[in-house]
Order: structure tokens, then sequence, then C-alpha cells
């Protein structure tokens, strides 16, 4: 069943007529067209407005709205407002609150306070999703649903209530089938953990000292499945009542604890929420990188994502919430260097994005997020990135109406099957998976899976490439280099795909050290890598960030860090600590990494290995980035200087030319 | 009604007679009295000694120090021992404990442990003041009275308890009147947050992510106004049983929980305790400031409370109890340098203190307190501090005793009835909200109202201003500087105040940024300021400590941190970054600031507008502070070297000279 | 009753069958017999293996085990399992669960989730030893018993249960027989914390401040009590069920929160657990000392550790687990220096240990210390240690065989009744409630009691003087040295031995600080000490890091930390701050310190001291340690370079030669 067609490059806004008088609406609505925007989301923080009090329904205004937007042909994505409970609903089970690890309730007051498990809650969800869906499923406004919003935001995914406890027990029994299995799996005898019955197994929260890492694991995993079967709740009840429209969720920028992959899987597409600013504020990066970058975000953060959530929608995704000025909620909250709203439009657009929505319309002058800009100030007049938005509307027609926009939207559909864009000639294996594992046993203070995968993103695309972040089940072919940033726990088809693969294959440290059931394989690490890579990892050690390990290459010195493998092997030593440890092996095409190398050494030995592939590549000047989409290349400076492209003079520019000022965009004709 | 008078550059000590046996007491008031003080605090930690069991009294000992007191002319201050409830209280009204936010009672074993909401505590705290007041009220020893101890002290301000949630529904109710009033002023039908009954409002603890800010501010406003009702309570039960004594409460330095000016209101005069040591330790400073007055303390902090408590009382007021030797409950607590204690108590008299008492009269060799010292050892023999406090006897009489100290109380007189001291050039307006929706709201990991306070109030000190600090309602008459370091919501009052007011006005970021209903104004911040100063913010936007705005004013380098506006404005750019934007701005006598200066550069900016009116300054040496009372000037070198005085050779010193050493004192006839 | 005769410099290992196929125990028992290890400690973590049900024991397979290492000729130490109470004792008696300082329970999931003070776990525990100590107590190859496992590990040792409290109530009623008496002891009447029953007192956690020092040294006191009677009711079952066989517990280093001397003493002999690259990582020194060692660990650490559990365990001791590669549980884990498996267990041998054993055979591959290696790896292959450990089997059989070991057993067991070994020059008195003293007022942020030991301890082996580490209670005949790193609290009997002590005594400060009831002493600190040494401190100050005391002393440049006295004294100043402040004064053979120096400046003053006296002594290299153990003198490089031994060339060396590698030992015969 087709849904509603998309138009390519479409702009949209985050709108909450709630919150205004309804004098305002008509006159929001013609800006918005008048603007250039196509897609208006609304309702999805609006259940007080929409049912008061139990059963009770007002759906007028929202019958209003949404009459006004198709008069106006705007289209509408209406949210399902299940991340705000009313208070009403609390009082009515007020164990319907999640619990946080010390066992506190996670009160109301703000949003998201409900736990996934309860199923009191879960039905009274159902039932407000179905009333909206019977009553604007059919409406010619909708084009798209969400589904509540930004799952996971502020670590609502574990809960440690009765209601989750309930439905791990379950969860585990469905798993395990017996309870000698579980202990069998877990290693339970290990310090008279045994159980006797599922009844007894709590969840892992307040031992004495760490749980049993396996019983982190599957608590992580059972989390994650509560997300997807919650979701997947609602979907069915729009599929049903609303036919053909995309029903998507807005995921977030480095949210690990469930697995986007797997939830994104019952969507139509997938969406996310792009804040440059606040992510680069949050990440486990030095100040220098933070500081030179402050206001155009890190240069490869959105990239990233967008080119995950394109993996997860199977090629068709949105950006649902772009940050259009200084936000509110991080522990800093600079202002965007004029241009970088209008780059970050592009740049989604670039990976492949069908829509780029704002958040938000007009700043609201009050409640929690009254300090988080819009494209509108508090007082109607427009903000600064009203003129970029323009600005954008007007390029954007430029390239739809070229040729190569027609080319690139069928790539995109091509794709949409095959579950990664066939263009990028770099794979990146990212596994949430590999994110629990490594923080559940981190082996010293902390160990960042996400840092270490934007690393292994970042060489490549300082090299000009286009990456595919892809599950482990995905497809390979086609992809020329591979990246594998850790990948604790390998996969028997990740194994078999890559026995087939032709192309270098950089795999990083603890690959393979763990098997499903969080043991050490039988074989030691890196236990099924073993079947491509002959080598076992005979001891492992992790050290303090004030003790790196020094490496002298090519005349260059660098550090690694945080994890150092003794390795027994026939394979070829490659780079070497100048204590005379190889803190990298070369095996055929594989490249297996002992250590944590820094962001330089990376790019240096991505560069070397892309080197001698027949992939083409550019070394981009700091901060310069590239991406090609349909028969367009685009280039984007995130850096804090004008850069010189490192394209000939006599390139087609479309947009921009060869000299790309800080937040310049450059488009050229391929 | 005219109190029992209280003679001029007084003397007292904090005295704890049921520590110790009674053998000791007549030895202990003759040498007190020997020693040169007038006044003795004593009771505010009796109660279990009062009141052993309940409704079973034992007041005789206390009869019997009052007693002893009087036959040698000591005047007593009687404290409420409500800071201390004993446990029979505490086990037969277990939920009379304070909540903390995390949801854990604060349980009896210290002090404080009471939650001002808990009517039943209340009413036994009523029954204890009522009951000493009406035995000891018209004791002739007894010249003034203290309620409770230190309102605030370990953060007990604000409790999440359930006496705590009733009582501020009641005051919700009061001030909104209807729910829906309520939903409209916080905005609530942001994230579904709107009540239908005062009933279901919850207190602002354990939320997701952040409560609505409004919710936030209205509490701590609730939670000011319960300080304000408790304290009334017992200052009418002592005003009716004891009248014509002065009725104070011993506040404490940078305690912003509640609004002191407000509680301060039914009190007739104010007191503070000063710590300088221990308060500089907690200060937001750098560690170079803390290690250059690691024993002299901040060189205006104390000034400050002095300004501020004089305003509080309305011209009357007391040092309660002053820090002797190093104290024990700072992070580190260093000894005083030699001549301190001298400097303190007679910077105290500067600033127009009626007594300065000392806190303790012997150091407890036991309890949690065993490691604060007092004027006496534990052994009895005295400490350091008695031979500084007899050199201030001496040199008080010689103040006492010359013309101008009359003129001094005369002036202190006509403040009373005013508000403030006349003489002073300078006001600055402080304001208790302002610092509650700058913590409720930083924008950052932090904004700390005080530390901006004391930095305005620091560049007049520098230049040997005398400073008055004021609450927003103050008659501005008289002065001739106006420094309002940041004021969010203002109120009409002030802005028609400022309409009339001559002379420079100095304003911080963030000012009329906020209505009373914590919302962005409607034409945008500052509000109402907009009637003075032609600006609109359009934009703000919040810093790391990594990233400081860099300024060169007049070949200085300087640093702005943590907050840049972005202005429309028709009004004079003044003072630019070295990116070119300006982060002050003039129109007719108003200083606008976009931003937090550093210290040299609030300094310089300071000193640049001072030097344009007629009032007469000087630039005093780093350490160096003066103050005017009456016709004397005096000066205090708080530095870590001796300095000479900016002062001719033949001024006539009262005491001292033009060499002032380390912790010095002089005085100038005028 | 003599017990079973330990053979000297034996070696043995830490086994768990029930978490290994029983295939392969024949193997495993075999292959530790032919690496040459005589003892195997097994069943301290398998309670839920040995009684899966409530009353349902199941021990046949312990039984086969036993029979096994009989067989073989190995020892068994078997543990009591009471460390890991099984989830069916857990769900039987939920309220046996500690709870933490917070008030929240601390769960089942790991290990030692019990109170000690609750008596129905209390009896459950002491049945499962019974039944195991009747089934097995008589075994042949039963040599030694291991009571529990690690008491205070993972912070167990306070709980704030209501079983705690009933128990303390009680402890309290014994100890003060009357309220009153408590009352007058902890000075309850300062802030009305007089109690009319002991039924009113509450644990000293969640109050409102900081508690009564008093009331948390005596829930201190109590809790170390509940430690010890828990024990005793082990050993004596065992003791009367298990004749003749070592009853011992493996204690930990630098666990500070129950008395060692008080529960070894209902033991035969002493045990720890050295893992001494994990407890680098958790000292507080400097990040440049663990750097340098960060392969080694701290060179005095573990051989503080051995001295003093050789006194705990009245000259007898083992090593119960020796770290034989990289652990699992601390900030970081680095793999050992190659060679550092031999250095440890020879050090322990020279220090008088009976038995090392390792921890453990073969790497778990599940559940919480899967990263934790051990001899083998999970596959069974043998890790690095194998060989360290079959080269040390060797050279123990040469020393074995040298007459000086039999000297070195005779006095070893000479030392078994004297409580320590009179072959050390040097005494340093240890004491657990100076840890305690110190850690509930520190009077700065942090005032490491073991740090400061530790740095007394250091200065002596840098000398290349062996230390016993004793208790105030012991006979300090035959020292030459003594050491006093602090003592608050004074014992009347040390300071008797310390009138009659002919030889230096170096004491450091806040000795005598406090009575025994936590108050000032009424003759003000040092108390009892100004039997010995004629000062009263007038004042103490504690300072912050940032502003350390510089002290210029011979020429070179000091600074001394976090404390600081103002002494009057008839004594000679010895050493000066470079404000002239004494820091140490000299009366007689008493050395007094009146703050906390750094490690040079220890070193300096104690070489200083030393080098006065006829105790020989040498000057070591940094890194390099040694001691003298019967008639042989041991050598260890705990430093990242080779050194030369200041020994001479022609020195019999039975092992090793003058040259040192890292991680090299050496041994000479006297």
């Amino acid at each position: 069943m087709a849904t509603i067609p998309v138009t390519p490059y479409s702009l949209g806004v985050c709108y909450y007529p709630e919150q205004w008088d309804r004098s305002r609406w008509t006159n929001d609505l013609n800006a918005m067209r008048d603007l250039g925007l196509s897609y208006v989301r609304i309702g999805e923080f609006a259940w007080s407005h929409l049912e008061p009090a139990p059963g009770e329904y007002q759906f007028g205004w929202l019958q209003e709205v949404l009459d006004l937007a198709a008069e106006r042909g705007l289209s509408v994505v209406l949210g399902t407002p299940t991340a705000t409970p009313p208070k009403w609903l609390v009082d009515w089970m007020p164990d319907m609150l999640a619990i946080d690890e010390d066992g506190r309730p996670k009160m109301f007051g703000s949003r998201r306070h409900y736990c996934f498990s309860h199923t009191g809650y879960r039905g009274v969800a159902a039932r407000i999703v179905e009333k909206l869906a019977e009553a604007f499923g059919q409406h010619p406004a909708i084009a798209a649903w969400q589904t509540d919003n930004e799952y996971g935001c502020h670590g609502t995914i574990l809960s440690y209530s009765d209601a989750a406890r309930i439905s791990f027990r379950k969860w585990l029994q469905d798993k395990y089938q017996t309870v000698e299995n579980l202990n069998q799996a877990w290693g339970n005898v290990f310090w008279s953990m045994e159980y006797q019955s599922f009844d007894e197994i709590e969840l892992p929260n307040l031992t004495v000292t760490q749980p049993n890492p396996a019983h982190s694991l599957d608590f992580r995993r059972f989390s994650s499945d509560q997300v997807k079967s919650f979701n997947r709740e609602q979907v069915e009840i729009i599929r049903r009542l609303s036919p053909r429209r995309t029903i998507l969720h807005n995921f977030m920028g480095e949210f690990l604890a469930f697995d986007h992959f797997d939830v994104a899987g019952d969507l139509d597409a997938a969406s996310w929420d792009s804040y440059p600013l606040g992510a680069l504020s949050l990440l486990d990066l030095p100040e220098s990188h933070k500081r030179k970058f402050l206001r155009s975000g890190d240069p490869d953060f959105p990239a990233f994502h967008h080119d995950l959530y394109r993996t997860c929608g199977r090629g068709r995704w949105w950006v649902m919430e772009q940050q259009p000025g200084p936000v509110n909620w991080a522990p800093y909250n600079p202002s965007p260097h004029p241009g970088m709203v209008r780059l970050w439009t592009h740049e989604a657009f670039a990976h492949g994005a069908e829509v780029v929505s704002y958040f938000r319309w007009r700043q609201a002058p009050f409640a929690q997020e009254q300090m988080h800009h819009g494209i509108n100030r508090p007082d109607g007049s427009p903000d600064v990135a009203t003129d970029e938005i323009r600005a954008t509307v007007r390029e954007i027609r430029t390239i739809s109406e070229s040729d190569h926009a027609k080319h690139g939207i069928t790539r995109v559909a091509a794709v949409r099957s095959a579950g990664g864009s066939k263009a990028a000639p770099v794979g990146l294996i990212f596994d949430y998976q590999a994110a629990w594992t490594l923080a559940i046993q981190p082996n010293r203070e902390s160990f960042d899976y996400f840092t270490l995968a934007l690393s292994f993103y970042r060489s490549a695309r300082r090299l000009g490439l286009d990456v595919d972040i892809l599950p482990q089940t995905a497809n390979l072919d086609g992809y020329k280099v591979l990246l594998v940033p850790s990948l604790p726990i390998l996969r028997p088809n990740l194994v078999a795909s890559l026995k087939s693969f032709r192309g270098p294959v950089v795999i990083g440290p603890r690959t393979g050290s763990k098997t499903p059931d969080f043991r050490i394989p039988s074989q030691l690490p890196p236990g099924l890598l073993q079947e491509l890579f002959p080598m076992r990892v005979l001891r492992a050690e992790s050290l303090p960030d004030f003790a790196p390990i020094p490496v002298s290459w090519r005349g260059v010195n660098y550090q690694c860090r945080h994890w150092m493998e003794q390795i027994e092997t026939s394979a070829t030593p490659w780079i070497a600590s100048t204590d005379g440890d190889a803190i990298a092996f070369t095996h055929e095409a594989f490249t297996y990494l002992a250590t944590v190398p820094e962001q330089s050494l990376v790019d240096a030995m991505v560069e070397d290995i892309v080197s001698r592939t027949d992939v083409p590549f550019m070394l981009l000047p700091d901060g310069l980035r590239t991406r090609v989409h349909g028969d367009l290349r685009y280039f984007f400076n995130y850096g804090p200087t004008k850069v010189s492209l490192p394209v000939p003079k006599e390139a087609g520019f479309l947009i921009g030319g060869p000299e790309l000022p800080v937040a310049g965009v450059a488009i050229i004709q391929l």
C-alpha cells in the first residue's frame, strides 16, 4: 500500500495551536505557507487539551486547525500525545510512573512520566491514539503521523517499577523457557545467584556491587523490546484507521538506550530531531574541539545521524525538529553562527532527507522551553532563522528544477528496499547491543562506544567519502570499505557477510569478545571473528587517561588510550607502540586494532587503507565536509575560517563558489 | 512603643549556660563584664533543657542565669529554641520532619529538623515561645529576643513533605482563586500539564526533567512566605508578652532561599552571623582570590551583608555571631590573620551596627562544633581573640567619647525610618526573586546571582564609596549612582523610581527578562525597562567557561562570560567585544550590560561612570576598604601586604596612621 | 591444641569446582599439584549449590572434590559461604538486607547483601556453617577454614537497617547503662539532642547536617563489634566441629571500617587478598606516582599489609588471594609488568607469609568477574602468571633447602606469641579508631588517615628498615624507632609504654586530640601525650590544597598540607615554615609534627632521626625495597628502571645479582 507521496526537499515546522489564541491560527498558517513550508507537525503534547478529563474528548479545535491547514495546502503530521499523559491519568493509576535506578518514582510535572511496561497506561494510550485516528485518520490534511515523542528522552527507557519487574520475568520466561537455562546462560552459580523460579528474579538495580552483566544486558534488551511493542501498538492502530499516511517517530541524536533499527522496523520512515549545538556540548570530546565548533556543532554529528536514520527508515527519513537558534536544555546554549540553519538544512537534503522541519514556529514565552528559540520570537517577529529559511527555499527551488535532482530521487527510491544508500563507498557497522555491552562492562571508568564509532565515521568523512551506517544484518554488497568500530557480540550472519566481502575491513578492539549470553567465547576473543582473522586475545588491559600508549608512525607521534590487548596471531603486525607492542594487525583485507587510537591516528590509518583501494578520495581541510546526492556534490564549511574547495575552478557551481566562507554551502553539478 | 535603647558600639557574646556546670556561671558572667561586653545571647538551642518532656517545663536554671546577668548589668538576648525540637517532639509527630528534594526525611540528630508547613509543629513551637515569654518577658535582664536560629541554614527552607504540599495548594488557591487562572499563568497547556483542581498539584521535585519554572518560582515564593509566617507567629507572642524588647533574628551571609527584606519586616531590627573565612571558601570565585584572602576573608563580603541587613532592619542591625577564630564547618578552616577579629568588629560599627556579638564565649569540647573556636578555649584559657577584643573595647571607648560619634548615632537614628543610610552615594538593588529566577533558569550550568551582585558592589567599594543595598521598593532619593546587577522580574514601582532618578544607573543582563508569572514579556526583554531604555533583546545565548567573550577596552584586555544578548536599540553602543558586538549600551543616564563582565571590567566601567559624576572617589589599593560613619572615615586593610592610605599625612588619625599593616584599622576624624 | 602444621613457603590457589563441569576436576587438581601448589581454597561462594532450597543440602559434589584433593595430597581451605546468601533466603527474610546511608536497601544480585545485625540471618548463617563443619570438619583434606569472604567489601560494614537500629540501642545500653550517662558522654545538651530513653536513639544517617561525632563514633564501634561477633559465631562452630584446623578470614587492603586487630583476635591466623594494581588506582596519591608504578603497584602497599596482618595473626598469616594478572574492578585495570607475580610472591614470604594463594585457578568466562584474569585463561590455556609461578616454586625450593630458612621459621614461631616480628627495628602504631575519628571529623574536605600512615611507613622502608605495624596495646620492647602517624584517641597503656620506650618516637598531628568520648581533652590536645611532651595545642587550622605551607629545610623546599597547629611548648622547635612557624618540635626522644608534611619531608625527617640512632640503614633508590627474613635479605625492584643494589659485590646471592632489572628479585644470604 503506497503512502501519500512526499515532495522532495520539503520544509516543515512544528506548531502548537493549543498554546496560542485561535485568532492567530489563520495568520500563522498563512505565514508558514508564504515562507515556503509544506509540512506542519502538531498535537504531540496536547493530550490534556484533547481529553481534559477521562473519556471526555475535545477535538473541535484540532478539527479546525486541520481544516485551516487543508485549505492552505499544508500537510499535517499529527503526533500522538502519549509522551505527556495528563495529571488525571497519573492520579487514576499512580503506579504508571517509571521508577528510577535509585528506586524513586519519576513524578508528574514535565513529560515522559510513564513506564513502558505498565499495561494500564498502555491501554489508555492506545485509546487516545485510536480516538484520534478515528477522528482524523482520513482527514485530507493528514499526510503523516508521529508516534509519541523522542522515546528515551531524559533517560526514560529503563524503568525499575513493579510493572517492569513483572514484564521482565515474563520476557525471561519466554526467552529461556526454564530457569535452569537462565541460570546456565547467565552463569548464576557464580556468587550463589542461582534462581529456582522466574518469580525470584529482580531488576538489576540497587545491588551491593555490580549485578551480573548478563542480567543487565537482558534487562536492556527487554527494555528495548518494550519500546518496540509500545510503538507497534500505536502503529497498528494508525495503519488500520489512517491508511496511506507515513508513520514516523522522531528519534534523537546519540540515544543508545533502545535499538533504533528494531523500533524503526515497524515504521514507514524514520525521522530525528537535530540539535547540533546542544549535541556538541554533550559529546565526550576535548574542550578545544568544542570551542572550535561552538556555533556550528560537530561537523560529523548531524551527518552520522542522517546516515543512521536513512538506514533505519530503509531510505525514507526526515529531520522532524531542526534547531533554528539557541536551545534551552544543554549545559550552555550558544547562538548558531549566521548561516548554519541554512547549512544544516541543505546537509540533511544532501544525505537524502525528504523533509526538514524546524522546531518551532514561534518561541513559547512560558513553561519549560521558553528559552528555546524558534523561527519567530515570542512576540511574533521573525527571528534570525527566517531569512536563512527563505534563502534555502529559493535554493531548493533551483536544485529541484535541475535535472540531477530527479536522479537523486530515483536513487533514494532504489535504496529504500535495500536498507542503505548504495552510492556510499563506505559502510560502518553500528550496533546498539555493542553500546549496551560496553556500557555494562567498560572495564575502566568509561569506554564510550559512540565516541569510538564517531571517530571511525569522521575518518572517512575527512576523506570526503560518503558513508552508510549499517546494522549487523545489512547486505554489504557494493561497499568498498567497511568500518567496524567495535562489535563485542558478533552475529554469525555478519561473519558470513564479511567472508564474502571484497575490500578492506577495519575492525576495532573488543570485537567478538562476548557471546550473546555475555560470556567470553570458549575459543577466547575475538570469538567468531577467528573464522576470518587468525588471532586470540590472550589478555586485555584497561588504562587510565593519564597513561596513554605512545605510538610513533611514519614520523608522527600519536597516543592510544583506554584499552590494550595482547594478541597471539599469525597475522602481520602493522603499527606498534613505542614500546614495541603491536597495536594494529593486518590479515588479508582485515585490519584489527588492539587499542583505541586517538582521532588523528584513526584518520591516518583509514587514509592509508583507503589509498590502497580504487576509491577516489580527497583530503578535506579541517571542518569542511562534502556529500554526493544524485548528481550533485555538496560542500559544507563547519570550520571557523573560510576554506578553498578542493575542486577545479571550472567546476559548475549551482550554489556558492570555490571559496567557502564560514557556514558556507556550495553545490556542484557533477 | 519605644524599645529599650541600645548603647552604641556595644559588644556581646553567645553563651550556653546549659552546657556548663553552674559553678562556672558566675565567673563566666563576671569575666564577660570585665572584658567589656554588654550583651549575652542565650537559650536558642536549649529546648530539651527547658522542656525535657512534653509540657514539663524546667526554667529554673534560666531564671538563675538571667538573675546573675541582671546583677552584673549584662543585657540578655533570649533565643527561642525552635531550631532544635527535642526527640520526644519528633517521636510525637514524626511527619514534622522536612523532606528533601529526593523524597528522604531529614532526620533528628542535628538541628533544623522541622518543616515550616507542619501545623502540629508550629503549635508546639508557639507554645514554648509563649511559655518563655510569659516567664521571662518582663525580666530586667532581657533586652532583646532572637527568634529561632539562622533560618535556612543547611538548606532547610524548601521541604517536599505532605504538609508542604497541602499548604502549597492552599497558598496557590489563595493566589490564583481558580485553577484556570493558574493554568493560564503558568502556561500549563505546554506538555499537557493542565490541572483540573488545586488538589492535583504536586511539589516541583522528582520530575522526569525540569518542572515548569513558574511552578518552581511559586514554590519558592510559598516557601519564603512560610518562613515569614512562622517567624511572625513568634514575634507576635513576644511582642505581646515582652514589650519594649528588640526582636531580632540572626540571618546568615549569602542565604538566598527566602526573602530577607520580607521576613525582617516583622522584626524590630536585623542581625546576621558573620563568618568571613568560612564564607570565602564557599564563594564562586577563583582560587587565586581565595588564596590571597585566605586569612582575612573576602574584603567585600562582610560589608555587603552589613549594608544589606542595615536596610533589612530599617537602620537597626547587629552582628549576632562574629567569627573569633577558625570555624569547623567550611571545606577548610584557616585561622584568621592576627588583628582580623578587631578589624571585623570595627568594620561592623563603621557600617552602623549597634552590637557586635562574638560566637562563642567558650569553645565547646563536645558535639558537632567542638572544632569551632571561641573567645576562650575549652579549658577556659583565653584564645587569641581575647586580646583583640580588649583592644577593640579600648578603641571603642575612644571613639564613643569623641564628638563625631554622636553625629554618627544621630545619623543612624535618622536612617531608621528611611530604610537605608542616606549618607551612601551608591545604591545597589538586591532582590531575592532575582536569585530564585536565575537559579531556576540559569540557562547554563550555573548563573550565580550573588556573585554578580557582589561584583557590582565590589566595583563601588574599590572606589571608596559607601553603598546601600536596597530592595526594589526603596526610595531612591539622595543616591548619586545606582547599580542594578540583574533584575529579571522588574516591579513597576522601581521603573517609576528610575524614571525620576537623577544620576547614572548601571543595569546588568537579564533585567526585565521575565514577568511575575515567569514568562517572557510580550514586548520582549527587557520588558518594563523599555519605558526607560529603548531596546529589545532579540536573542540571548549562554556560553561555557572555556569560551569567554574577549573585550579590549582602552588598551586593556578583558573577558566576559556566561551570557550574551543580541540587542536591537537606538541607544549608543559603548563597549564592544573584539568581534565587534556591543556588550554595553548607554541611553541617557542608563548603562545596560548585555553580558557578565569579569570583575576588572566591571571595575573599569563603574569607575568611568562615577568619574563623570560629582561623586568624590578614591581608587583604593587591592584589599584596602574604607567607610564613613558619622564624622569618621575608617580604613581596613584586608590585603596580604601593608598599604599607604590615600589621605593627606596631616589627616587627624583617631586610630592608626597613614601606613596600614596587614589587618590594620585606621580611623580619621573628618 | 596445636593446629595442623603449615609447610613454610607454600603456594595455593582459589578454585570453584561448582563453576565447572565435574569432568574437569581431576585434571585441574592434578595440574595444581604438578605446578607445585599445596593449598586449594574452595566453597566460599557456593551456598546456592550447597543448599539449593531451605534445609535441603547437596554436599555430594563437595565430598567428591575433597576426596580428590586428599588423594592428591592437596590441602583444602574450606570457605563458609555466608557472603552470598541465596535468593530463597532473601525472599524468606527480606529485611535481612543491609540499608545504605540514604535509606535504600542493598538488594540481592551480587554479594554481601546482608546486615550483620539481622538475627534471623545470623541463625541461618550459623546453620550452614554447622552443617558444613559437621560434614567435613574431620575430612583429611581440610587443613583450614575461611570464614565468610572479605568482610567490608563494597562498603558493607555500616548498615542503617531496623535490625541495626535495634542492636545499636542494645549496644549503647550495655555500654552506658543509663541514658543520662550517654547524654553526658556525647554532650547531647548541645542542640537539644538529649534522649530520655535508649529507644529514642536513631542511627546517625540522613540528619540535616552532621550528626554528633560521638554518635557516629559509637556507631562505628558498634558496627565493628557486629563483625567481630558474627565472625566469632562461625569460629566457635568450626573450632568445635573441626579441631586443629587453622581458622582464617581473608581481609583486604585499606579496609578501615572495622577493627582488624579485634576481629582477627578470634582467628588462628590472618590472611589478606593482595591486589597491588587495583589498590594503587584507589590511593589518594598524585597521578605521577600512579603512572610510575602503573604495572607494579605502590612499592609499600603490599608490604604495609603483610606487616599489618602478621601482627593481626600474632605471627601467622597468609596471602589468600594474590593478583595474577589484570583485575576487573578498579577504575582502570592494567596488566602487571612481567615478573611482578613472582616478585609479589617472594615479598610475601620475605614478610613471613605461610602461604601465598593465587586468585584464581581459571578465569571465569561468565558473570561479574569474567574480566578478572587467573592463572589459566577461560579456555584452560596457561596465562602469563603460570611461568612466573613455576619459577617461584623452583626458587622457593632453593630457599627452603638452605639453612637460614629454618632460622626464619624459628623466628616466625617465636614471634607468634609476641604479636609482631621482633626482628624489625621500627614499629608503627596503626589504629582503626584513629581512621574513624579522622573520617568523622576531618576538619577539611578530607584528611585521610591511611595516606598519612602509609607516608610514615614509606619513610622507614626507603631506609631499608623492616617495620612492624602495631596496635596501641602492643609491647614495644625491642623496637629502636617508633612511628605514630596520628592517634587522636590515645590509650593510657600506650602512654605508659612510651614512657619506658628507649629510642626516638615520631608523632604525627592530632595525636591525643580527643578523648574516647570524642571530646577535646580537658587539658587541651595532645591530652594524655602531655605526660610525655610538654605542650598544648592552642589552635588548629585546616587548609585547602591550594594553600600549602612552604618549608625550606637544609636547602630543600617542601610543602606541608591540610592541617596546622599553634603550639605552646617548652620543647625545642626543630623545623619551621618559611613564615617562621614551627612545624616540628622535639622533646627528649619525641618529635611532634604540627602539620602533614609531604612525603619527601617525612622522608628527610625520619632519615635524620634514624641517622642519630645506632640502627643501620641504607638509602634505597626510588622503587627499590628490601626486607630481612631469617638469615636472608631480599631486594625487590618496583621501579620503572633497573637499579644497582646497595650491597658489596661479593655478597652471596642465593637468587639474582647486584643489578636488579625491573620487577627483579634478589636474595642474599646474610
